[in-house]
């Protein structure tokens, strides 16, 4: 899904995703000129702005009332800015979405900070609502997101795990932000229950979607697209759905031990990409990432239908169709 | 001021600040082994838990809700151990009150995830409390703590500094977290405007000494009651009030530039030590504290009589007089 066809996608909210964009331009100053530099560089260094906009067509079920789901959109962008900045210093990367990241701008302390800081700003831009049980769902998600942090780096280049350890760990890196986007974009806007409970579903599934299709692509997609190297994933010792399908396979494991310990020549990595591409690996995270797609449809078919729907719909089906 | 001492002191608090305490360990406990480790090691580090008591006493003038009060209480105590432990990368240190700190005995990653930890678990923790000025109030204080944390990080070995650039650092370093354990214990309380006024000033004053009183002992005091070497500040490139006073010293400043360069010996760092000590720094420094001390006192003088008033007297006479 690349900027264009995102804005046409996102064509009927586009003054909403506009006002964010703006706020979330507004957030990121700061009287710390690293800090400022640091975030807006991330910021226009850009990203699908996908929470946002689960927030604002999850709030076209209820009363949309503008400020109050920017507010909610502005906090969520921030706080995934902000552990991706963090993940950056544990994965060591000098590349994200095809520019320097932070940590290799400037160093580990200053990323550390800045991420702090894009946290703590998420926090005063919430504060300024009034609704408890959203402050605790927020909480919740921010404390699991750290606990999978953890788990992540504990899983590094450790080969005795199972598809369960990569479903937690995705869960807690993608899903639940994702989910927690749609709750609160229902839940300010004041909706049902019914349709908080389903919402907040849809966003689970399209997350854990989601991150299988981000991780396929980190093997079947080229460099310049990636805007980084293609299997940096198992380069920095993280296993994904596809290498987890291999475990078994000696060849792959060949490959694998020498990328976890950094011998991995440029040759022998497109060799490895190449020998992943035509195991069947991909066909089969594939295959898993179409039924979670199938069950975030599922959970809003229910819901009235319109525009906000439609763009669910859309959304869930270039999740599966996307190619970078 | 050490834990007999303060025992002593707090001896008509004991019982809050011991709910407090099992409250503390309840909420490092993780489903993550690491961060529960590092975390549970971070708190029986001990510490004076003066945000605490902070709370606890301001709380005291108005309507005192034990189970609110314990929050928020927690909450800053938390959010003052994980900027410890984020402090403790940016620092480079091994070793924090004669232990070795989260970073050294796992890594740097751990350190900044354990740190993130703490923040979110005060954050959930907050979310019961249902009053929006006082969350807009800690999310003001943990951005002015972030910008603080960056500000100090611009400001290590420079040496065109001056004093205000100094009382801005501890502004935000100490006094802003104590001046807020003061505002929300208060106001948590239900007490009038103007105690919660002179509650938070007085948190301001009291924390600006203490941290004065932090850095003259850094000089002053010996390598096994810092728990660190003497003179670390120096060593780490921050100076302090006593430093700054020596800026236009030709032989300090020679001390000094071995210090930032990492060649200074240990020989020469007890010389310098020794150079400080009889220079004039240190009663230059005492006099500051003391002012800041005395405003911290007059800010109370109109509160109502009592326990928590002659506490909190105590508390800023042990602050001028405290050794380590």
């Amino acid at each position: 899904m690349n900027k264009l066809q995102m804005m046409s996608l996102y064509r009927d909210f586009r003054k909403d995703l506009q006002l964010i964009e703006k706020q979330l331009e507004r957030s990121v100053r700061s009287s710390s000129p690293v800090i400022q530099d640091a975030s807006m560089h991330l910021l226009k260094a850009g990203g699908k702005r996908i929470r946002p906009i689960f927030v604002i067509l999850s709030a076209q079920f209820g009363t949309y009332e503008e400020e109050n789901v920017a507010r909610v959109a502005v906090a969520l962008e921030l706080i995934h800015m902000a552990s991706l900045v963090h993940d950056d210093v544990i994965d060591d990367s000098d590349m994200r979405r095809g520019l320097k990241t932070v940590k290799a701008r400037y160093d580990n302390r200053v990323a550390m900070y800045t991420g702090d800081f894009m946290f703590a700003r998420a926090l005063e831009t919430m504060s300024a609502i009034s609704n408890q049980q959203m402050h605790e769902t927020l909480a919740q998600t921010m404390l699991d997101i750290c606990k999978g942090e953890i788990i992540q780096m504990h899983d590094q280049r450790r080969v005795d795990q199972n598809l369960r350890d990569y479903l937690r760990r995705i869960k807690r890196k993608t899903a639940l932000l994702l989910s927690t986007s749609c709750e609160l974009g229902a839940r300010v806007s004041g909706t049902s229950e019914e349709n908080i409970r389903r919402l907040t579903r849809f966003g689970y599934f399209a997350g854990m979607a989601f991150q299988i299709v981000d991780d396929i692509l980190d093997i079947v997609s080229t460099d310049a697209k990636l805007g980084k190297p293609a299997g940096s994933d198992l380069l920095n010792g993280h296993l994904t759905l596809p290498t987890l399908y291999l475990l078994q396979d000696e060849k792959f494991v060949g490959y694998m031990n020498a990328a976890f310990d950094e011998t991995l020549t440029e040759e022998e990595r497109k060799n490895m990409l190449q020998y992943i591409r035509q195991s069947g690996a991909i066909e089969y995270a594939q295959q898993m990432s179409d039924r979670y797609l199938q069950k975030a449809m599922d959970e809003i078919e229910p819901l009235e239908e319109g525009r906000a729907k439609d763009a669910f719909y859309q959304i869930a089906h270039f999740i599966g169709q996307r190619k970078y």
